[in-house]
């Protein structure tokens, strides 16, 4: 019997790795003679690149970059040498959690370092950057990623802007004849697990600003900077950055990477499963375990629990899905292949000792699935 | 396909009764052509009676008794005319809710309702009474039934002590002459959960008396008198009511109903099943579900899960455990023949949002439950 542990990671709780270890290491004592293959997922956001490392190999590299604060952080990349491929998570550089709470405001974030962080991918001898979008703690449109790779953004007085969200309220010419020559020969791919646009009212800043610490007013004024900042690369560039699926993602770096870079635009859970050897193992699963960290009515769109359902269930394959918490409105989960959801608390309890807990409980739930997988009579 | 479905109440929250319609509920449109059987459980405590009814049929019947804080309260016993029997559950008469929480204190509380509602039940043309204890405001020993039936328990001037743990303080005589005498051709019989002794370490003062509001001093004194009442029952009667197991049950009616009313003490979930056609049932199975409020390392001594997976076991049936919350000591309860536990919880909650949604969350597992079993392919 083969089993294979697909889970995305339990955010704030534990990486897909451990997650995937966790339920693993539940299950081995039950059914002993079973093989059991993981493979950490990611929709995109943390993790992204670390997904492809578990999976793919490679070497993981550091550099000093621009924090989205402007104070300096020690951000990573993954470089896989045999697939000529570098793997960025936009937030090593430019993640929310980089700010402390109190400090939270993407009137004055930046994309710079993962622009740099792009850069110095570049320095490898590489065909292809692959750049998890989400969790970022931006609303610059990837202002900061254009600066850092040698564009010019210049206001009234043409002096550079500050590559922020504010900053693009003071934008006047938009010029990329800097841009480094390099992104000529190298393919950028963007993983994303959204497909908001980049403006309006399911936007990257009326969506997904009041969790990066936007105000009402912020939210008013930050929308009106991407809306001139997608007219200036209309009328000087001729590019329509504004309107395409995923263009929101990550403040507004889906517009750019897509948009200006040519980016080809992809869902995260897709992408991993495509560059990955996890289609053909999940076709030769007996079982396969996926999770996360909440599910519910949204885990149908592009997250890890649904990709993995649709996969194995095209080959028969019963998927199991383990979550810190259930939504009450699981039923199309279902209906994407899903066998069983089982939430893996031991009884009420606060979040803080759910979190704490993770391992504790996805090792038991592990336990007890992998009791019932016994009694199917399949080992 | 037959599913029986056999849990224990979830204490403070539904039902033995409504916690099987409620995982019925769940798993029945997953597996619409299943056969299910309902075997709502009880272990002695408040629901045995009705457990009774639930499983044999019967009537109930009301009537007004003395409360364990000596106001008046309406209680209610099961007379099955088919098996001549009557159940009572000391809980209906003496229970601990039945006081408000701030006058909660086993120093001055009564068993007399659960002996007036004795001499009730005496009234109908029954061959035995069985009796539940579990839950009790009391720590009086039996002191209150005994005084209902007739007997005279009297302190040094010849005058009626008040049936109360600490009234046990001033008995000099005790005299069971002017017993009911209809209870030498009825049989009585006590259902109880727990094996404690009257006395000690492991009595039912020290064991018991915190939860029912005894204080340090008060747990001192109480279990002085439970001494003096015990001697004197050895000293007057010849009767050695202290040690048996069981004796320490109900604030130590225990002691009372066998060791000076010839009761036949079993433990609670056994006498169920003895008595009512769950073996029965139970044999039929191909799958058992069962349940309780909480599961852990006491589970396994005579609570329901336990004694349903034994008898299922035996037969090669599998049993599966839902529970409210999931102690980390379960081990155990596996080796009584339980296949697999689940907690019910959607995620962290407080209690009180687990008590309100216990019915929601027990469909949730129940269906999930049911999509596994429809994967085993046993429909």
């Amino acid at each position: 019997m083969h089993i294979v542990i697909a889970p995305d990671s339990f955010k704030e709780g534990l990486s897909a790795r451990h997650v995937a270890q966790a339920i693993e290491a539940g299950m081995v004592p039950i059914l002993p003679n079973a093989r059991f293959s993981q493979l950490p997922m990611a929709d995109g956001g943390e993790g992204f690149a670390q997904s492809f490392l578990d999976q793919l190999g490679g070497e993981r590299y550091h550099c000093e970059v621009t924090g989205p604060d402007f104070r300096s952080v020690t951000a990573e990349f993954v470089i896989n040498r045999e697939h000529r491929l570098a793997v960025i998570d936009v937030a090593s550089a430019s993640g929310l959690p980089l700010v402390p709470q109190h400090a939270r405001h993407p009137r004055h974030t930046t994309s710079l370092g993962t622009g740099e962080l792009i850069r110095a991918a570049l320095d490898h001898d590489i065909d292809e950057i692959i750049i998890g979008l989400g969790g970022s703690a931006t609303n610059d449109a990837g202002a900061g990623i254009l600066t850092a790779l040698g564009a010019k953004l210049l206001d009234g007085a043409g002096k550079p802007i500050p590559p922020t969200g504010e900053g693009l309220g003071s934008l006047m010419t938009l010029d990329l004849d800097g841009l480094d020559a390099r992104l000529n020969t190298v393919k950028l791919t963007a993983a994303c697990d959204v497909d908001n646009p980049l403006c309006g009212p399911h936007g990257a800043t009326t969506v997904f600003g009041p969790q990066k610490g936007a105000r009402e007013e912020d939210i008013r004024d930050l929308e009106q900077y991407l809306h001139r900042f997608a007219s200036i690369c209309h009328l000087q560039l001729g590019q329509s950055i504004c309107h395409f699926s995923g263009a929101g993602a990550a403040g507004g770096m889906g517009a750019t990477l897509g948009g200006l870079l040519g980016a080809q635009l992809e869902p995260g859970v897709d992408l991993l499963l495509s560059r990955t050897h996890a289609h053909h193992v999940l076709a030769q699963a007996d079982w396969v375990i996926t999770g996360e960290g909440r599910v519910d009515g949204q885990t149908q769109h592009g997250k890890v629990p649904a990709a993995i359902a649709r996969i194995a269930h095209a080959d028969d394959v019963p998927v199991i899905v383990l979550a810190g918490s259930v939504g009450d409105d699981c039923e199309a989960l279902y209906q994407t292949g899903v066998t069983a959801i089982f939430p893996i608390q031991a009884g009420p309890c606060e979040l803080s000792d759910a979190l704490m807990n993770s391992k504790k409980n996805l090792m038991r739930t592990g336990e007890n699935i992998a009791r019932l997988i016994r009694l199917a009579g399949y080992t």
